[in-house]
């Protein structure tokens, strides 16, 4: 644990990895930034860790927030083994945030990460205060549409190497590509501490995961009318990952729901646009 | 004329009205802010003047930037005959503009303005720099909706009052009714020089453009891909005149626009939240 004085110093590079013990795992974590009576959590994607997020979003966020970036059961420096559906990893995330005796957070999720943190919040209300939906789905439903053609196959490959994620997070134009190419090199500025990929075994019971949401007994869209939260829906325009229409109808239902589309960018729109991104979730926590 | 220097002191309600004439046209217009490169030209809606912009909104704009209201031909202050179509009255507005003796303006238009304002961008593409769409749409389309039923019995009255603006522009909830009302009383600020309703003239004129312009031979959808400045194309969740769908489909083909939607809001979504709706056109006009 550091104390809480000196975490403003440190930065998503810098921040030591922590360790909390609950419900039978040893969950690892990085904490700093700003103080604030509300920290941030972030919840991460199919396949992600904690070395997976932009550091130039997340210490830009956390000049004026604590954030609080985690492995989940079963992933990177965490012990445990991941569940196979949304709601079970939900469970792992609000008992994470228990254990380091937290009342209430705001909630960043990313993807997969923003299936969790609606399971989440539908599960426990009073746990979150404010949520942020970034490149992220309700299930499928009523005009929803699937992702694009291709994306499963090259999502689920053994390995991910960059030239996927230049596909899956960004449009084939010039401009995004080169933002990918920066944000891909961003992640290596991190240097000790690195968390490894995941598993076979955890892929593929994520993989299962994604299927239970999207179209099976698991989807969040029949129950956005629960969330009464001020949520965040964000995305690129042309997300062929969790299609940018679903985004859209996500912020149709939720009753207290902004949303923002961004320019020429597709699933990794807030690593194509970092200083803009960190602006409107600023903004947007601090209303 | 009123110095540079002295612009920044003023605001919405203190700010003396200024005339120029061109086209054979008196334009009444206020020109008031922060010294900057690029003023931002407001373009009105349907009926309004410059008396109907939300002093909250224009001075919190005015902050950073140097801001400019202005009555097109013969509405308000300004002298001359409202055009029936929407391509004429973006000709006026480039009139306007270039009697000011700028070479580039950013542009925000709401409602019938977002419309006169894609005409201008589409005749004078270096006229414009950055492009605002607030509570507008493109015209008639593919997956394009048409405002809701009596709406448009209620636009068309001959003199709209509160209850009207309460029912056009705000959403029926608690909420959003009482933000209504408090803008409504913010329209009542200004003392001095306050602009004429328009003419019944004019309001048919108008009505004959709005028509043209969303059925007719001057939509601008066929031609959103045209427009390759930055836009920020912005409405409520809820839009009962301009269909919120219709805004989505805009920022979907304009290759560089950048959508947001607020929740639990309307057409006046930025006269609801003033404050949210500022910084994000701050940040979108200094990006």
């Amino acid at each position: 644990m550091i104390n809480q004085g000196a975490l403003s110093a440190l930065t998503a590079e810098t921040v030591p990895t922590s360790y909390v013990e609950a419900g039978g795992i040893t969950f690892a974590y990085r904490k700093f930034g700003a103080e604030s009576e509300v920290p941030l959590v972030f919840c991460q994607r199919y396949r992600g860790t904690m070395d997976d997020w932009d550091p130039t979003v997340v210490n830009g966020i956390a000049k004026e927030r604590t954030v609080i970036l985690f492995d989940s059961a079963g992933v990177g420096l965490s012990t445990g083994v991941t569940p196979n559906n949304v709601p079970d990893m939900a469970d792992y995330a609000i008992t994470f945030i228990e254990a380091l005796g937290l009342k209430q957070v705001d909630l960043i999720g990313f993807s997969m990460g923003g299936m969790v943190a609606q399971h989440v919040t539908l599960k426990r209300p009073d746990l979150v205060r404010r949520l942020i939906l970034a490149g992220t789905g309700p299930g499928a439903g009523e005009d929803t549409e699937r992702s694009r053609n291709g994306v499963f196959e090259v999502m689920t490959t053994p390995v991910n190497e960059d030239k996927d994620f230049l596909f899956l997070f960004f449009e084939p134009t010039e401009t995004s590509q080169a933002k990918g190419r920066e944000y891909l090199e961003r992640l290596q500025w991190r240097k000790t501490d690195r968390a490894p990929l995941v598993t076979a075994e955890t892929i593929k019971a994520q993989t299962q995961a994604l299927i239970g949401f999207a179209a099976g007994p698991d989807t969040a869209y029949p129950r956005l009318a629960e969330i009464k939260q001020p949520v965040l829906v964000a995305n690129g325009d042309n997300d062929i990952m969790a299609p940018t229409i679903n985004s859209f109808i996500m912020s149709q239902h939720i009753p207290n729901a902004q949303l923002i589309l961004y320019p020429d960018s597709g699933h990794g729109f807030l690593f194509q646009y970092p200083e803009r991104f960190v602006l409107h979730v600023s903004a947007f926590l601090s209303e």
